[in-house]
């Protein structure tokens, strides 16, 4: 549709589906957005609980219970986000959207056009081709125009939208190989989500340091679809993932071999600072300086730091989210900002926590 | 004076003075705070300095440069933050107060009546005892009424904020012994500010735990005298801080014997909700539950538990804050909000980072 | 029996019983030991796996499998160490006993002589009296001669090693109140096990404090029952433990109105020096000095420090320990070396991870 | 010289100079090997404290104060440390070397042949030629013959000790391009030693993550220099190091394009397995398996793990050490058995602290 939605009297009306750490993020955000009249929860498995009982820190914020999953209620609310599993949202959001329902889903299950990829890297079946082929794949700060108009919109992984904020600029100049790009993640305990596993175990996490899924996490798809877009061709990377011992934020190590005419830290920065002109949570970072996790903590910012190693004709790009904010919650709330006509930053314009 | 100064066109006109953590969050917070209309950021040493080459959190939040510390400069805002050592702060305010100005302190400097108390507990001389009279301790959640008509707050110390909280409604009701009372606190690294030494050194610190300045932390007057205005009669208070290896987050554990009227768990949790019922930063937690202090990160909120101890007649009271907002900065801005006549909630209401 | 046993030739052949953090802790601590020639790790639900599987830390040190439980295989080496969950021990432990063995337990069915206390605070039936009566309270420090002819050592838990070592030279000098003690607790994680659960999830437990079971821990009766022997009559502690976001360590911080001679901290000091002369995993820290869990890191050394508040008439003591070695599996391990005659350090006596 | 030199009477007597971590571990280590007979301690600006005031947890082990530093002295030993800054090394250790004395170097500064390079990488004047060409680089667990014989070993630093485990059999077997090398390199805070600073402040750092000297670390030549030594020619490499918020560990993951024989995961572990059968220090991980850095904590272990990722044809090695162990101290140890004629893994042989 062209126009967008208007919303219902008293604010919008949201429907959060699913209980872990993105719904969580989600509920926070929203109860701070001027333009949010209601936030419901909605379960399959603790229907009736209490919100504060999952979540204390919401004590005195949300006064409401989890109401059990109906995908006739949820297609009624202006907006619903799916913070749900792999393969639940596959199986969810269908029934609401066709029930008219516009949707923001932050599982991996419309990512990806291709459906093969999908069933390779998430080993288990695709969703419907409609619907995987009508979302809007919302990495907002490059594809804002075509969110606006959208009915689904796939809400980009939190590797993914590092790696492409680093990669797409480059790309679109053709300034880099297609091939050979590394991408070295690290990314906070808070990612892995809230269940409980020797994973995630406080005493085998914490002063510890690991890499995982080498090689086959399912971001590689995502990325290498969404940067094949801008490169005109077929992009590999080899990205490898790490678990790093802290509870939010993610830093993205990006390596590529220069192919554009020569340039030096300046001018890549210059090419992001060009790129980014403008977008209100993407902070390029002046030459010399890298950024933080904790410089964008609790906040939608990506911030950007450049260096061209000449030595090597590698451009090294590195870009601190916080995973649950622009890698997740934050990054739909700014997509649901561009489906209503808001502008992107409402609610969404906070102060870094730090220290 | 009995009416609440009135904010100049365009917003409060605000100082804030002094570049550590305390000054940062006040910034953090006054940047969300609607009815700020401008910050001014005074130092010392660093004048001239961009504020995001100190804290490059804040980059493109605040393009203001630090000036050159001037009393005169500082008394013509609606109201200025101190938040200067101990010492500076004795020295720099009189001068700003003679010139009219409104101030509120941070610092320690005028939190006590008693000027032989600070000089034995801070081991130098005392601010004028004219302004520490005439300052309002600023325990909002509870002195609100008094702050209304301050020129000169001082804002409470961190570990006083917890503890009086815990403290007040018991020795009002005269349910414990003013006497044997142990304080058990633990707090977060940022307490100890943004100044270098081997005692907040990453490797030092972290997986580490110890407790310092036992018996001897120039918080127990400031406990002991506001305790004693509810008690009627002295308090004595054995009170030993710990440094917890997390950055934010004090967690006050109160022991106390009991002599009210015989009580259990429930009897000692409603005396809470009695106290603290209307107060919207103070959450008294049901029976069974603890403070987290996630679940009040980056907030103005106080929670409280409570337990009563049959078994050895104690009450057990914990109190988890957050040692830069509710035991700083926000209760700094909260003090600004009674001041001025605003809402206290305005600009504080936020939602935990959790997790 | 009155004479150490004699080892097997080629060294003690000795059992592991469990597979937790209690147990490999037990596994590192007896490779290095010198005097231990065979390890053998007894499982109930994992028999046949390899132990790198379950702990890849020790690929390389130790090339055995699991075996299935097995008493009269237990029964059958020098020594068995349970590490097994309280109630498993009360299971499993006599019959190994009636088969001849000797074991050191590691969880609490064996501390407490009252087997109505153990029902009151553990909620399960108590293990067999008999075998309660006989078994020796393995406070090595303290009780090591009684340990030399145990047939059962019951390993004292983790807060009351740390408790006790505060507490009894205090109460065998009749210097303290045996009533209004105040006993501050906070651990490490890994003292709540290797069992998953949100409790213990690295998002909800880093960069957070709280206190649990307050009041209520099972180890309240054990220190008071342990703590009545020296004083002559019945002790009340008020116990609150806190769980802190480090992996190892045990603060425990005691409060005691003082009831003896007058005295400072230097006499406070000395009390404990007295006490502890000769000791080799007991170091009193000098006036003005404060234990810190990382400086007994990976050791079984107990840390203690002393200050006398005059101002309250309070004796404040604290403890640092590693609740994995000198409250688990290195003071079982101490107690060993008792059982068989061995000098007590043996194999024990390691520099702490520092930093 | 040829052979081994013979220890003193009653074991080696060793100097340590320099107070910073790496000095503390080396005391814990040689103190806990059993061929050291004697352990002095040599600084610049703080002789005649006693070791234990400067680091507390060695109370008790070693009684000992720190010496002013003399050369003639530390010459007369069987074998210095030198656990000092870059510079300092260079100017102090020669004297020592021309007085007859043996010594090993854990600064950078007796690394690189190259002199230029040093000078262009470190920003200082090179130590002078002879030393630095006569130094061993002494990588223990790859050129173990070669320290054998030295009078100057020039200790690896950490990340290269990691990055040359992993690259040194790739090269060997020409099996990676000897370009397009990434390097990206983790580090606990401690490798940025005891020194205070805000990159190291605890509030800072804690859930912080962050590069830092992007493509310009010191450790690259050093890392060029011994990878070209195998390939036959020049080989360059793309490095970022990152500081993460934990103390011990460093992970460091390596890319690398294949240009050998057609393999896959499999094969590459084997090729790994060959290099190091036998090697008591490196554990080369089963296909499916990552090293973790608490999988080594405390010890001088180098754990590997391979991964050839088919779709983009490269080598992805991880390898985790403890960087003040194997990536210093540790490795320090095993060079002086290597020098000594004694077991590389004399009073090095310890299990790692887990969790």
């Amino acid at each position: 549709m062209a126009t967008a939605p208007s919303a219902s009297n008293g604010g919008l009306r949201v429907a959060v589906v699913g209980t872990g750490y993105g719904s969580a993020e989600l509920v926070r955000l929203l109860l701070d957005h001027p333009d949010v009249g209601e936030i419901r929860l909605y379960t399959h498995s603790r229907d009736g609980e209490a919100i504060d009982a999952l979540y204390p820190h919401l004590a005195g914020f949300l006064d409401v219970s989890l109401r059990a999953y109906d995908p006739g209620e949820v297609a009624s609310v202006d907006v619903s986000f799916f913070a749900t599993p792999h393969g639940a949202s596959a199986e969810l959001i269908p029934p609401v959207l066709e029930l008219g329902g516009r949707v923001i889903d932050l599982s991996g299950d419309f990512r990806l056009k291709d459906g093969s990829a999908y069933e390779a890297w998430y080993g288990r079946p695709a969703a419907p081709a409609t619907w995987r082929e009508n979302a809007v794949y919302g990495l907002a700060d490059v594809y804002g125009d075509a969110v606006r108009g959208a009915r689904l919109v796939a809400n980009p992984g939190c590797y993914p939208t590092a790696a492409l904020l680093a990669l797409i600029p480059l790309l679109r100049a053709e300034a880099i190989e297609p091939e050979g790009i590394v991408l070295d993640g690290k990314s906070g305990v808070s990612g892995a989500g809230r269940g409980v596993s020797l994973g995630v175990h406080f005493s085998e996490v914490n002063e510890n340091l690991r890499a995982y899924k080498v090689g086959r996490h399912q971001h590689v798809p995502e990325i290498e679809a969404e940067a094949a877009r801008w490169a005109g061709g077929p992009v590999r990377v080899t990205f490898v993932p790490h678990l790093v011992p802290m509870t939010r934020g993610i830093l993205m190590t990006v390596y590529a071999r220069w192919r554009g005419a020569p340039t030096d830290t300046e001018g890549l920065v210059d090419l992001y600072r060009k790129a980014y002109g403008g977008k209100p949570f993407v902070r390029v970072l002046p030459p010399g300086r890298q950024p933080e996790t904790k410089h964008v903590a609790g906040t939608n910012l990506a911030d950007i730091g450049a260096v061209f190693d000449g030595r090597t004709n590698t451009a090294i790009v590195t870009v601190a989210i916080d995973n649950l904010v622009k890698g997740a919650a934050g990054q739909a709330v700014q997509n649901m900002n561009l489906l209503f006509g808001r502008p992107e930053t409402l609610g969404l314009r906070r102060v870094p926590l730090f220290p």
